[in-house]
């Protein structure tokens, strides 16, 4: 019965079945959004929605009872199974919030899409070799964020009050969003030299991101192109290859003949 | 007559004739938006706008005339299409906004000379190698946009009061707009862990309209240089062949050499 | 006299010269903008910047005189002439901006510098290869001009007045500056529809500026890849046409050996 | 003792030592931003700020004893040497600046971890290479920032009452934020054309910065692809030898066989 199972599971009806199931569930969920609607087809759209995590609840059932510890090996299905745990805990009291958590099961469709599935990966893939840059960018922002907590925190504790307050200002200031007249221009009011902190600030994180963004992006792109001339390439040394095996046919072509005159032509 | 008329819509005369006609057209739109020039010479703009309306639709019935289905095939024909109907729908009461949509008989500009085109249709052949990513960024900006309008609606109902307002939101909070001074900080006072959600919304939407970019930019790019190393590559694949085909007849030679010998020299 | 002068014209003594000159000119000029200098040391500032005029009036009379209508073959010769003549037009009465403009002087330096005289120079060879997408980018903002002054000039005429204003606001919101809470935000309450102009105005503007940006940067960069790489595959096709020759020098080797072989071994 | 001391400090143990004192040290200058944890364990931090502080001090020493003058030939020595030097000046009066930049003690990793050294390296090893656009932007910020002071100095002095003042409001308006509504709008309302000195400035120096930033990531990136296709280059290079070789051999083979039969067949 385990292999009917997985057969029915990995067949691509299942697969499209899951996936109108899901394109179902955006549609309800957006829907949920519109007091109009709810008025209307609420009691409906609630059912429905109740449904669909039932079916979402047995599929997983079913790939766990398939796969065993095996379900728990692929990253993908670890995230099938936190985003459908995420549904099933009582959104009540402090875990309210958990209710706007559940959309996120419109991004099963990423899981079960392979072309997604594929660019997440890449992308994901193209981080390990960003490591030097993303420390770096970690270290920038922890020792910018500890010197402007202990200068500007006392002036503008709204700002750079703790570390946490001082950290996000300065995500802000290096999206480059009202980083001048918001925030630098009435810090040097108080501190005249503030810019002196401010924009090497500026020039080192957008810098920074702008190499990690672009960095993963031409990771990404020269996977494939570095794939074509690599296969231009080969074609070129199977052709290198002919010639050499061809060359030494003939070579020894011509010992058997030198060989063979030594013999007879005597 | 079909033939003749086919002769004198693809001659090169024609072309330059509706390309004139259509900057001629650009001038008068432009006139028209100041009052002053109205004042002066309103009555001639206005019948100049009309004669080139005139020869629009002549010329896309002669062309409807002379390429009958095979018209439609073709998708600038289209585009001539729309752009003159638009201007035909008698402008008046909902369809009042159409008389700005005048304007767009400018971009017939791009339909008429060649690179123009290519340039478009170079962008556009770029946008399918794209779809995986453009499907995610839909997908990331519907999670968001319900979530948002779960979360922050109630309390922020401009910004986040519905789907439309909360997407709106979104693509403004996505291009950095005052995302931090005008949105975020006053969301935060509220909702004081509002930057778990929108720190990394923006991280992944500017990540991946970058990525979606500078995609199609550089698949554009691309096309053409590898076009170029397809040559060269080519060309030494072509050198290889000569090298091989020389060595076999050097093989044959010598084979013929030895059989000879075998038949001879015995 | 006119080789003596060519000579002396076209030495490195002389191109220090210049320089040096040039480079005192910009402390002059930056110290004049300083109140407190200019009422220490402030005719000393003005004498010297006469004599530097002086220098730059003969310098380039003596190149008129040595190149005579050669001169005016070469752009960056019209260049340092336009510079040297706004310094000499009296800027009095409406020509009293033109006082601001002497400080263009120190852009001699680039025609006089070889190397920044090549970057700029790699810059505008590179311009004509994004023809087509100029092109279209101006046509982007006329046509966005003219349909932004007809759409919102009656409502808002400070931002979309006349094609000038609105151009002017059309390029402020291709900047991402302030265009939705400055802009679109209060548009939007008058003509609740704004968003369908300005955010597909937003796309195409940012994406065609981002093409053009990164097309004229890469064509430049390419220039210099693609002669180190023909180089290389040059490298390659004298490989093969080494082993060619060879190859034919063996095969008329064997011919010899046959045709010895046939006159003699019989 | 040297040359004890030698491998000691360079060994991997040594070097593991290290990067816990500073990622201890890291933890400890966070927490001190906190009233809260100083109020706690403040005595325990500074003693152990101290007590990390003379680790860094004997490591140096230790360096400095074993290296003596090569110590000062490695940039990063001094680089360390430096930020030690910074902690132990009395932040005292003037000073008090200082202990700010005592946080800069955690860059320390930069220089101790050998994948940071080399991307810190790599980026400063790609400057010169863009000497002459950074000598470019610094002439467009100069002689704009001149220009700017001279033009709007006396209306604005906020913004452009010095050179200073001007070169920071420059970078503002470069760095997009709030450049129209903030600053040039309320210009415009007194010098109505000052958006022929503005709008320039921004394509200029906003395309500047990005060829620069884009020039420094692309030559770090291509330094590496240039080594894999110079190796894939290589091969093939190595490969023709090899066809070459085994075709020079075939042709002194088929000229002994020649010679023989020229001495033996006759």
């Amino acid at each position: 019965m385990r292999d009917r199972l997985k057969k029915i599971l990995s067949s691509n009806a299942w697969e499209r079945l899951i996936i109108s199931v899901i394109l179902v569930n955006s549609v309800t969920l957006g829907l949920e959004t519109s007091p109009a609607a709810m008025q209307v087809i609420g009691p409906l759209l609630l059912a429905l929605d109740r449904l669909i995590l039932a079916i979402f609840v047995i599929e997983l059932a079913a790939r766990l009872y398939t796969f065993r510890l095996a379900f728990f090996r692929d990253p993908w299905s670890i995230f099938d199974f936190a985003i459908v745990a995420i549904a099933l805990i009582p959104a009540t009291g402090p875990f309210q919030v958990l209710r706007a958590l559940r959309v996120l099961r419109i991004l099963r469709l990423i899981s079960i899409v392979p072309s997604l599935r594929r660019v997440i990966g890449g992308l994901i893939a193209a981080l390990p070799g960003m490591g030097s840059i993303i420390v770096l960018l970690v270290m920038l922002f922890y020792v910018s964020a500890v010197m402007a907590t202990k200068l500007y925190g006392a002036t503008f504790p709204d700002w750079f009050g703790n570390l946490g307050a001082s950290t996000y200002s300065l995500f802000q200031i290096m999206t480059l969003e009202s980083w001048s007249m918001g925030i630098v221009r009435p810090v040097m009011e108080v501190h005249p030299y503030a810019w002196l902190f401010f924009v090497p600030f500026i020039l080192l994180s957008t810098y920074s991101v702008l190499n990690l963004f672009i960095g993963v992006i031409v990771s990404a792109m020269q996977e494939q192109s570095m794939a074509d001339t690599d296969a231009d390439l080969k074609t070129l040394h199977v052709d290198n290859a002919d010639l050499l095996r061809e060359m030494q046919a003939l070579r020894s072509e011509i010992a058997a003949l030198r060989a063979e005159r030594a013999s007879t032509g005597m």
